[in-house]
């Protein structure tokens, strides 16, 4: 599901929605929160939302959240759309402070799609929803005429009940917290890239698709509510959730770029394509703001958990400069990390 | 969202996914229990599926529904894409007893799609959650290549609270039960049908789009536990819906053909293009079975309802013919009701 920040921006002036408005940068936050969220969320109050919506129903405490799925190709190495479909459902969730519960999953096909293909995408869902220990408990089938989708959409809502021992909050993370990331960036983009074949490389390489909940899970149980925020940096990168947290929260995130854990293959091709791999999506990461004399503590217990043994402490909040990403080099010099500007990699999730 | 029961029909073995298995009839529901239910929801357990699943998180009892709406054009008189996104998720709340309380919108827009087209239906999704009273609490928004999607598409999942008053079920309607309709049927279906301009009918009807909450509120105040079943005919027509539940209770549903409202401007148009008014969609309408001590009360207090005047009593339930609907002429001559077969309508919501 999308950022959502204090609607405090203008009015959405483009003319003509283009890839950019759907990339997770600058462009896609111009058109929440200057069109989509003035009209149709003016009755929804607080800070703004996060990866999923909080609210209370009865006496339960819920987090809901939604994303379409429009990857191409429909599979690539590590994953499909249907795992992408439950894993990046569960891990809003999961990163939200919530339990995933129940997934309902809406398809939207084109007429003219072999049914092996949805075959084998259903299986996915199942496979991957039973995997993260979530039901799925209803769905929807669209069809549209051939060429009016591009072999299949899958829209994934999920519901989680909310840990009562996280409270998760922009608002609650202060200077000289620490930043944890959960694993490497940008297995994911890399990989859907080069399997479309536009561009001529080839790497051993697998999407990261994968439930984080087992991680955030071991997160809170080690340190509760020392944990002050967390995000699933997909579309837009590591670099697009930072800075969103840059802004939210009007303090500084100082990254240590050698700690932040980039294979050599996505290093390769990041540097081959002119690309910034603190701007490649990822599927089955998450990053954390902890606070700092809770953070080894933390990191133990990341490391501790199958999948999380490159979890990384990769730098800290400051106070200045306010609303700024900086990466400082290992020997010296500083670079501003902006949000994603543009799409240079379209249909990622 | 789509009804699903006992999964106990064979396998799906169409090889290709055609237009038909979209359209809410018999093609779409062997699709659905012959190889969607199977490969995703093995871990659910129960009768099937309504219109929303109903689960228990914490305390709270929850009713939780999903659909995408794709329909062709955007607009229409009485309504939009925006505005059936929001009503149809609401009324398949309503219909499964639940309270609507929020709804999260995931949105896929093709590239080219001018802003203000959009702009349009976020403030069609904005005014229609205000009027249902239900708040649009998150969303997601993705952008495909122009020519990968038509317009828009949206997505909406809506959450509700099951009102502890209701306990809906195929297995509570009984022999002897009457069937209440809220209103006129067929209006939606041929609306759209028109204002594609692809047949050479005009007519003064619009979309009954609209959130029946208020009248299915007004039903269980009057009546409570003595309404059985509800179920919104969209896709496939009350016929199908009616269908669905005489296969579901194992009884015969025989409906009074001439106590059906049906407009002058619906009946005709489906008299010149070879359509069954009762398998035309509707958005704005809703079937209950309802226990027959009961029923002259329930359809007072549907007609007491602002837009609930043509309300009406449309049939029974009997014990035979099994699995069956039949319609009774006027004349008397008894014709058997089948479900939807084909897509004569396609992208209709």
């Amino acid at each position: 599901m999308t950022t959502v920040a204090l609607p405090r921006s203008s009015a959405f002036t483009d003319a003509v929605i283009d890839m950019a408005h759907g990339a997770g940068g600058k462009a896609s936050r111009r058109l929440i929160e200057g069109l989509i969220v003035p009209a149709t969320m003016a009755g929804v109050a607080g800070e703004g939302l996060g990866d999923a919506a909080c609210l209370t129903v009865g006496t339960a405490r819920l987090a809901i959240t939604t994303d379409s799925f429009v990857v191409r190709p429909l599979r690539f190495p590590g994953g499909s759309i249907g795992e992408l479909a439950v894993n990046g459902t569960v891990n809003d969730l999961a990163v939200s402070g919530a339990l995933p519960v129940a997934l309902v999953c809406s398809l939207i096909v084109e007429a003219g799609l072999a049914t092996d293909v949805l075959r084998t995408e259903m299986t996915a869902i199942g496979v991957a929803a039973s995997r993260a220990g979530v039901l799925v408990v209803g769905g929807d089938t669209k069809v549209v005429e051939h060429g009016k989708a591009d072999g299949m959409y899958i829209t994934t809502t999920g519901l989680g009940q909310v840990d009562p021992r996280t409270a998760l909050s922009v608002a609650a993370v202060r200077p000289g917290d620490s930043i944890l990331i959960s694993g490497h960036i940008g297995d994911h983009g890399v990989t859907v890239l080069l399997a479309r074949g536009e561009v001529d490389l080839t790497a051993n390489l697998r999407s990261d698709t994968r439930s984080v909940y087992p991680l955030v899970r071991a997160l809170v149980d080690a340190v509760g509510p020392d944990v002050r925020w967390m995000r699933d940096p997909t579309r837009g990168g590591l670099a697009t959730s930072l800075n969103e947290l840059a802004r939210d929260c009007g303090l500084a995130i100082v990254l240590e770029e050698d700690a932040v854990p980039v294979r050599d293959e996505v290093r390769g091709a990041c540097e081959l394509l002119g690309l910034d791999p603190l701007h490649i999506a990822n599927e089955g990461q998450f990053v954390a703001v902890v606070a700092a004399e809770s953070a080894s503590r933390a990191l133990d217990a990341l490391r501790r958990v199958p999948g999380g043994d490159s979890a990384s402490m990769i730098g800290r909040v400051e106070v200045a400069p306010a609303r700024t990403v900086l990466a400082v080099a290992p020997y010296g010099g500083t670079r501003v990390v902006d949000m994603l500007v543009g799409d240079p990699l379209p249909r990622i999730c």
